[in-house]
């Protein structure tokens, strides 16, 4: 197999500042591999403690919506965006938080067509808009969120999501990262057990 | 768990031409279950035996493409076209033929960031120029396949293949066509085999 | 006058087997001329018989489009790709089937402009977005064909007319296939009498 | 036959200032007809006065651009913009200028199929770009000229014509001017005289 | 500071015919400097006589849009457009006019952004509709600026600024103008006083 | 003046944690206002620390990219992106470090057109393409940075820019940010001095 060498190398984790080692470490114990992008954003540290500070203040952050529909948001506006990396390891994540081996591939492909009830479907019509015409945001994408129970604050979670894919994405697709093999069969099989 | 439903009804097998039921007996025979693509155009018997007629043309003709490269064209120029059932269906088969759990994903997702040799990109820019802008095909898009070795009549089934399932997945989009559950998983497994 | 030389010759009547002859044979004696793409696609008798089945299956059904109405669909879509031998040749007959010499430039340039009452533009309109954007495609889509008393089995046919063309557009872009110029006066004078 | 109604009525010629009704006298002298956007933009007669001088300025002017090759210009940027009037009306004054009955369609759904040497399809090139994006115009596209004979005052010529038809298209969109009915004919049969 | 060359040479005012000259000359005089669009467009004088003969017609008709409101539609379409001149010198103006220095960003950035009322974004949303995609507008497109009291008269002048400035963008874009040095500071200071 | 409502309220300043606070205050002492998007991201400090700690990591850092192209990077990306905050605030930014009074409107407009020199050219189109089709980038794009000098960290500096602004654009955009009035003028006047 031909495997399509992706741009940058990986950090040596010896030669990081510690937080930032600890942090792979972590992963790597708690998952059984170091996701790619760990290793690759950590040749600059500022750049990586920035990166998942705010990745976990969003996809950590505990509110109305579920970690499950926050993945969605991610796998839908990132295959938009032509993103390999994200749309294989969020799907994984996906796969799992909504014990569902279908929904990466419905999501990342046109969410129209997903097995999901309509208020998934406005979320992502919203997320969709924001990743890819955010300047033509209006009220009325607003007021298509109401009927759905959505708050401003969740709208605010909804959009911050998919524009902070926008940056991850971009980053992906420059660098050409490369999802580590494991995210492809996670979540998949049904009897799947997480230890 | 929701499931959008699909639009029109599948054909009740008993009701069907001999030949047409015959070949959907087939199938399910050999791969255990029915696509679904099957019972949805056999609504419509002579639609079905073109379709069908055509596609094996096209995919079980003989020539210097090989099997899982002509499923790479349908799975690349399906996810451009956001044709869940096609990318589902045919990336399974492609990870069958390739005997590759991890490249489905890929072409479907970003065919520049998949696993493959230069050959197979080239070969998936033309067809994705026929997929999505076929008006602007020039003599420069035959040049660019020439130092891969591609043949007129090797374009013509490239070509050929990206203009077929514009079709199939125009079909699916309207109908709102659902992949088959058993689809997702085949061909994930290493240690599958088919009898 | 330079003419633009269309990529694969044309197969060689002789040669070919006699279905295909024959059918060439047949529209040859009907029309007074051989339309190109008969020619083209005879080259690969399997391809020209399922492309024929499938127009045929289409084009020549029986339902509540009446013949104009298909061919409408034929230059709509055909000039949204770009595809000259479709304007051309389905232009043609689409001014012969409405005895109207003003409807095929109209049709294939803004059909939002053609002399068309309101039923034939939200035809038109469905078609379009399954030709260009059929991932898009949902059920408000289809509600804004029943005014105008369209069936479901109405809105398949339009569908897939649009779907077979995005295949035959495709193809007579990528072959670079140029019209007969015998089309481009047919069905324009009204005094035209087909014996 | 429905027909579509444009917006905006005629002018009534009586009540037009002297020198527009006289420019419009001898146009229905000169052509048998009045094409209708004499009396559309006659309504307000200082923007008809411009816009006629400006259309003269341009395309009556004698430069290294034979009167074809400007009718080709509009009449492939029209397409573009999906202008019926221009596309028909100039398509006609293209087909009477080459004597090619055959041009118009060509030029109009897709120049690079049109049968026109390769220095007219790189003036086309150039034209549409000016058309459809003309902020991303770069010294590069005068080079693409330069092989072609064409010079800086050729290629204002080129692109000054596509921006004045930029303007013309789109007022004809907005009012949904329709061509008139004698344009679809002229320049068809080989026989017709101009006396 | 580097500075890029614009295309085509200015004309030398001496050589120019007395009612251009006489013109530029007025400009001078009024403005204190001489906009390049007058030395550039000199070169050819029936061209320049029609190009601002029609902008009189349109900017300078008395009308029931402000002075104001048309260099608003001439602002925002010319950002659409990517046209530096227009963008700069046009927002000049209108910073003038409307004696609010923060407007020129706001329009030509995002329109939907700016400080201007539901009647402007109305009026600005039609006149961008006619110069990025004429031909989908529709009698909905009339009816949506009904309720902010726009006449059939007022609709032709926004759409025909729009249409007059899709030219002149063209036009710009086509020859790199680039706008004078004096009009990037011209109605930013509140004190600013014409004489 | 009508103001457009910008979405969701400032954070009051004295219910603001400690840390977030100060950082508000200094930058009013060292500014002389407090730009907006400091007082709306407070609402939830946790993104406000993420967002602020990226921002500096990529904007402060010492690398081969001066101050000025730094944000020319930003406010061409933010034009693209019709987000009017990043390309008012960002424009003022620029206008100082360049002590260029003109920069803001080429760069934002087209920067195609800006007064820049080729290697600035080259990494606003690198930029761009990371902005808007991050998904094609392939090794031809870095390839075209190499001759102006650029190695591989500035172009990950560069794209890490152009995507940490896809995240801000899209915040900005979503809640309807609006640039404090200050922005507009500064580096405007070539006597300004900084105290």
């Amino acid at each position: 197999m031909v495997q399509t060498a992706d741009r940058y190398q990986v950090a040596a984790l010896e030669a990081l500042p510690d937080d930032v080692r600890e942090r792979i470490v972590a992963v790597q114990e708690k998952s059984g591999f170091v996701p790619t992008v760990f290793l690759k954003l950590a040749r600059r540290p500022d750049e990586f403690r920035a990166f998942f500070a705010y990745h976990d203040a969003l996809m950590l952050r505990e509110n109305s919506l579920s970690k499950g529909e926050k993945e969605m948001i991610v796998v839908a506006t990132s295959g938009a965006n032509g993103c390999l990396y994200c749309v294989v390891a969020h799907g994984a994540i996906l796969r799992i938080y909504e014990k569902n081996p279908l929904i990466a591939e419905q999501v990342a492909t046109n969410y129209r067509k997903a097995d999901i009830p309509a208020r998934q479907k406005a979320m992502l019509a919203f997320a969709m808009k924001v990743a890819t015409a955010s300047g033509t945001i209006e009220d009325a994408d607003f007021e298509a969120l109401r009927p759905h129970g959505f708050s401003d604050e969740d709208i605010w979670d909804i959009g911050a999501i998919a524009a902070f894919f926008a940056l991850s994405n971009r980053m992906a697709n420059m660098i050409a990262m490369r999802p580590n093999d494991e995210f492809y069969l996670l979540g998949r099989l049904p009897r799947e057990k997480k230890a």
